[in-house]
């Protein structure tokens, strides 16, 4: 047996998303968007001007201070979700805005090297193969140090009319993220389907569809060392993990444990104590990432403890039955090993 | 204050389908599909010949057997919700099936009406305005005894192409509801999205994506007697009920509670421990009814258990925490309050 760890963890959160950019890049989108018809240029790259100072500002009284507030340390930072849209276009118009968006995280984590550490958005367009994500993965990661990506299990805003994720359709994609050992991040956009609100319901439904999709495949077989990350908990997931144990038991599937907690792992972005409590007694701590998602879904302040909804940190810090050990993977050891690129002190 | 009560409650499953119904019912349902083409008649609904010796069979060693090992007592009972699938054809032919489904679960809770009570499937189709499912709802209702409906929020089957349950298309459906006193089960049926695996992911999406239309919405100020039942646990909800909790506060929106408890209940299908502590944690008694899915979507032994993972008694009966008048409530009281037409001794 090794000696008990004495020093603290380094908090991790693997989730968060840059909301609080610049007015200045929304206004560059809309002149994007506002050329999809062909009667105004598309903007260029260079028409956005956000200066360093600007960028500063956008974060130090937001996820800086909360930062600061929460004792949390690295964020797994990447462009704002909702915003990807990749519905939007063509797949030029996701390549122009997704190396737009990764361009300035990149600056972020570069202004801040130990507060933020870079996650990219693909590219992706509905029904275009993939594949084509591969060149801006490939320049995030090796030209600019990201260590992660988004995918988008559903780039068709909520109506969900690209094939499931584990349709040799993304296997390109797949080959590439495990040569350059980064893990995705499942996670939507915006929905454009009005039955979808977007952060209540789209999100949620994306986490719970992805999973089922891995379930009742042999994507993991294929590729043996690609990570999935499923953010908000894993959805409903843990809630039903006796529904997902008996599914797959029902279609003589290896039990879950075999059949996915080797390739997939959840994030703590659940609300509320209850839900973090179901989330640590169902699913194996090796495979739970420590997140918050802030400053993104829920901002206010839960009336019922005085704090905020997101400061998941606290819940974690509470939960009944957690080692010193259990808590030091879930924020910072499960990061370093599903994350390898990360480059932390050792 | 009343004396505590002593006699054990009744115990009501509120949500069971017809799943084992003798083969002879998807002959006849395979015969209308492949009538669509126009290329063979439709077959009429006195083409269908089950005899009550069937019908028995089909229940004895099935859901009356299983009540009796469970200790179960009262199924509303309704046709399969997979195939409801009211993507396929026209109305007619929804009109057709779901008039031929309904009149067999009308048989076999006149057979056992000790042990089934009826709950109907409604003649829906996509982009058919719901006011169309009236008159086989009155029809139930009032000349077949029948106690509640099963509502499709997405009768395209998995592309959700209707409105949100919130919007006025629905509400000519809904006036019909208060107007009778019948409450709605918000159920999916089968999904023909490669995306969704149907009670993996379609179901518990429908469950979850209902709630956020209902959390968005002034639905129950325009009706606020309507009552409606979220079933499979709610979906996602209960996981996340801080997350809602914090969406509708950031929205301005009332408490939860005052917004929707009132009219939204959730059902037990959540086949393990955990998950129905939870729920009981965080959704007040008043709304949560006593269900089990069976035979439905899980069919096997937890070997974890030995038992059934569907047999949802196990974990209402050991929950912590529950008084007997909390368990008489999620067994009986709720679903006589949520059920006025359930006709029960007293």
């Amino acid at each position: 047996m090794s000696p008990p760890a004495t020093a603290p963890p380094m908090i991790i959160d693997c989730h968060g998303h840059y909301t609080t950019a610049p007015r200045a890049l929304e206004g560059w989108r809309a002149k994007q968007i506002e050329a999809l018809d062909g009667k105004s240029p598309s903007p260029k790259p260079t028409e956005l001007s956000i200066s360093d100072d600007e960028l500063r500002e956008s974060l130090e009284n937001a996820q800086l201070r909360l930062q600061r507030e929460r004792g949390t340390d690295l964020t797994l930072f990447s462009p704002r979700a909702m915003a990807m849209s990749h519905h939007i276009g063509t797949q030029e118009t996701s390549l122009a805005w997704s190396r737009l968006c990764n361009d300035l995280i990149h600056r972020v984590c570069t202004l801040y090297p130990r507060n933020f550490a870079p996650v990219c958005q693909l590219p992706q367009s509905p029904k275009v193969p993939p594949a084509s994500c591969v060149p801006e993965l490939e320049r995030c990661v090796k030209e600019l140090g990201f260590v992660g990506c988004n995918l988008n299990p559903d780039p068709s805003g909520g109506h969900w009319r690209d094939p499931p994720l584990t349709d040799r359709w993304w296997y390109p994609l797949y080959e590439k993220l495990v040569e350059l050992d980064v893990p995705a991040m499942v996670h939507v956009s915006a929905s454009c389907n009005p039955c979808f609100h977007a952060v209540g319901a789209h999100y949620i439904n994306g986490d719970t569809t992805a999973f089922m999709q891995f379930l009742t495949s042999d994507l993991f077989r294929d590729f043996p060392t690609l990570k999935v990350i499923i953010p908000h908990g894993g959805g409903a997931v843990p809630y039903h993990w006796g529904r997902y144990r008996g599914l797959a038991q029902d279609m003589g599937r290896p039990p879950l444990e075999e059949l996915l907690l080797k390739n997939v792992y959840f994030d703590t972005c659940v609300y509320h104590q209850p839900g973090i409590d179901l989330l640590l007694e169902v699913i194996p701590v090796e495979n739970i990432l420590f997140a918050s998602e802030m400053v993104g879904a829920v901002r206010g302040v839960d009336p019922r403890t005085g704090h905020y909804y997101d400061d998941t940190k606290r819940y974690i810090d509470s939960a009944p039955g957690l080692t010193a050990e259990d808590r030091r993977k879930i924020y910072e050891g499960n990061a370093r090993r599903v994350y390898p690129r990360l480059k932390l002190p050792a």
